[in-house]
């Protein structure tokens, strides 16, 4: 995300006073909400789907997602690499060729 | 999001031949159910959750929107931009300024 | 459900004192988390799934719902009568035979 | 829920010929996407919600566990004793008492 995209984000959030409702916890119920609006493009079909429909709803997701790491004060770069980190260990390409198991069944 | 960590996110997925599973469909079921681990960070408590927890989930919400602005092919920056003309309309600084109502109700 | 299992139901958190942390809140998020473990049987088939689990996690969804008519007083017939007057006034036969669309695009 | 529940929303789905919908990977997302429109009832507040509006969104998750419960042919107090059982074990009330652990913390 551009740094200027960013800041439209975090100022449309503080233009309105919206930072007292932004806590973790109601981000999450948020993130959670937006996702499933966008699943809701698929409701009842896998490749019948709104396309622009789906740009809005994983936008929302991305913005609430941008909010929370700001509530936090996290860094999006650091704490995804660390979970790749993880991912990595987890799912080695050995074992994870053209598997779509999870890590606990490989 | 760096573009070092765009392509590490890249060839995590095509080194271990996922490509097949991330259909659009298949990945708004992952960002759904990524988003749900953490919501579960806050199940019980607002205020009392693992820090370490909400980054590893919130990375994971990440990782899979990043895969389907591949699968899709969409630029982050400009559908967010889109959407946000969206919202600032419909939620105007005079109306919506300190309230958590949703649009249809300000 | 049988009043037997409803008793079940309610002695399992009553002995473990949990009605404290059952506020409708916490309750909506908890349907979700485990609607989102049923979810995640079907994320990358709709039609491969292990049918136990599924099971397991559909119960979860069951039980976290009846706790929830439980803190709010509600009758689960009741409730589900009045929203189906709704849906069916929503989704006229004529006009929703064999159709998926939403209401609003009927 | 009363037989004659039941029944209705039976023939409200072979009225409108929804039975082609409702897979169980379709009532998957189904159940978590009104899920989540339950929990938008408490996205900014965990008091202060519209209990027509949650009993509706209550109502919506109950007739999709009723559906998939059809869909697999699956008995609801056999499908949640069954995991009742489990839930016991997990949760010995001499540890869990009292606890919002999750039982591999206990």
């Amino acid at each position: 995300m551009k740094p200027e995209t960013i800041e439209r984000i975090r100022k449309f959030t503080t233009d309105r006073d919206w930072d007292q409702f932004h806590s973790p916890a109601n981000l999450a119920k948020s993130i959670s909400i937006e996702a499933n609006e966008l699943l809701e493009c698929f409701q009842w079909s896998d490749t019948d789907y709104d396309l622009q429909h789906v740009k809005e709803e994983l936008a929302d997701v991305l913005v609430y997602c941008r909010d929370m790491l700001d509530a936090l004060d996290l860094d999006e770069d650091e704490i995804i690499n660390m979970k790749m980190d993880m991912n990595e260990k987890k799912y080695p390409v050995e074992k994870a060729k053209g598997s779509n198991k999870k890590y606990s069944e490989l």
